[in-house]
């Protein structure tokens, strides 16, 4: 069996989705169990008006829930009883638990577990991996970190290139992951120090399956599996995309509604706008992994819907059935005694 | 009279593009004069071709050129008669010379301006500021560093706080420009421990209207008139915002061409589509000033036409006007008085 904590408020539209995406992955997969966390009161009521039939569900009481505009290590500190906060504790002291699934607020999520789950032995500093789609016919690409670790040192780098490669590997089938470090210019010689050393250091990686260096307007083109960055430039970066293709569609909209005759075209591109909407939506593609956690931890945009949220349970099951962290620890640990300053 | 020195090769469309647009700005201002560099009989054979009559214009002859994939640092050195490296050297020389304007290499001329002309006194390093279009009306905003100065210490990140600001007031007329620092949340502990501390530098700051942290999903809003980063940030955010709307008007021609529907549709809309990808152009919104150097010098887009390119020389000549040397001069000597450590 494995065993997944799903905390079950901090979303949009927490608990409903949260439990429908639940049922809809315990149907999917037969030896998954989930532990739903949260209102006991409420979660029951969501799932009276749910149609199935599962003895893998169990429920833990939680009053509280952290709230997206709260102060992350505050919340982390303070609510203790907080859905989030119960899931990490139950998580940290059941060895029989495999991860938490999360569609709460990012910071929490990455200050609980860096404070109360601890990292894969050997792993520096954990990085928070979403997936961002490309223009690329069903092919999506990794950026790590994005936004978990905002100072980076030369060895943190060099492991997220590992831990993401691992990743794409085991969760998405990709064989030899294409990895690119994001940079100022494509020439081995670009970037400030922090780039310089760590592309020496993949280039001298044979586990690594380094291409060089990438420019930030190439993220989309989709000719590499995994982008690795420090957390201040890739949530920079993932930002952007998102932020650029709101208001384009925002523009779009404005400049149609605007004509008569843009309104008369727009009738006839209508569901291409939607599917181009969608496609760009990143929420499409799984949550965002917390790589380098000794336990298994997926965060889901906070506007998942029933299929986002059943596809983050589907990562951390592939993450535990995959083998990701004890592999993760090997690699790392061999590292170290490799080489004394990895 | 202002003197401009124009860097006539480098472009994509060059010696055409440049000369054209310097003909427009002498059309323009009647105590602007240019020095047009580079092989001397392609830019007399380029102004004959054109309609003009001004005694304006002189010539230097440069029979090389710098190109765009040419290792900067190794050009400067190496190619000391290219068009930019002539260009430079009038420009140092020659004091009557305000300014030079160049669509060249920008790792090139970051790199001739760097070593050749150097600092405005009191400035730590110099800042590239490109601008770009925001979704409120008639809007732009400046983004200092783009990519000039890679590794930031805090008192740079403060002072392209006080260039920038100074250059949206001379340049485009914004009263007390709104400045925003980057970063990964808009809390003020946000961040890393760079931007923390220039967060608490810029607070303090009378001479800057600072409105505090900004996340890159808002740059487009248009909500404030410049943004203040490291230029390895800085470079990924720009990169990212014209990545993405390349990529994305290239999606909608593929889904659009996939269907007669489709195609049908985007005849009502094609001045629309066509009017919004010049609107996302960042060319059409001048070139990036090098803030700091202490003569101006501006690079327009590789692929600048004939508009663009005069309007790189108006933001010369506006900065030359402006005074905005000798004010960023006055003010950052001052603080250096006042504060040891800035």
């Amino acid at each position: 069996m494995v065993k997944i904590v799903i905390d079950c408020f901090g979303g949009d539209n927490s608990p409903g989705v949260n439990i429908e995406g639940s049922i809809d992955a315990l149907g999917k997969y037969k030896d998954l169990e989930v532990v739903l966390v949260g209102d006991e009161q409420k979660i029951k009521d969501e799932l009276a008006k749910q149609n199935y039939s599962s003895d893998r569900i169990s429920i833990v009481h939680a009053p509280d829930v952290i709230g997206c505009n709260e102060k992350p290590t505050e919340a982390v500190r303070k609510k203790k009883d907080s859905s989030l906060m119960t899931g990490i504790r139950l998580l940290r002291e059941d060895d029989s638990l495999a991860g938490l699934v999360s569609i709460g607020s990012t910071g929490a999520i990455v200050a609980a577990t860096t404070l109360r789950i601890g990292r894969v032995p050997g792993v520096a500093r954990p990085t928070l991996c979403p997936m961002l789609p490309t223009m690329k016919k069903g092919k999506i690409v990794g950026v790590c970190d994005s936004g978990a670790t905002v100072d980076c040192t030369p060895v943190q780098l060099y492991q997220f290139a590992i831990m993401g490669s691992l990743y794409m590997e085991k969760v998405f089938g990709v064989k030899s992951p294409k990895v690119a470090l994001l940079n100022v210019g494509v020439e081995e010689e670009k970037g400030d120090e922090l780039r310089k050393e760590v592309y020496q250091m993949l280039k001298n990686e044979p586990r690594v399956n380094f291409v060089g260096n990438m420019e930030a307007r190439d993220l989309l083109k989709g000719d590499v599996d995994l982008v690795v960055c420090d957390g201040f430039s890739g949530n920079v970066m993932c930002k952007t995309v998102e932020g650029t293709a709101i208001e384009m569609f925002r523009m779009m909209k404005r400049d149609i509604m605007s004509s008569l005759k843009h309104k008369i075209g727009a009738l006839f591109l209508k569901k291409m706008f939607a599917k181009e909407r969608a496609f760009l939506d990143y929420q499409n593609y799984g949550g965002s992994v917390l790589l380098g956690a000794s336990k298994v931890v997926v965060k889901g945009h906070g506007s998942s819907n029933r299929t986002s949220f059943a596809k983050c349970i589907e990562q951390a099951y592939m993450m535990e059935t995959g083998n990701l962290n004890p592999e993760l620890s090997k690699i790392l640990s061999e590292k170290k005694e490799d080489n004394g300053d990895v």
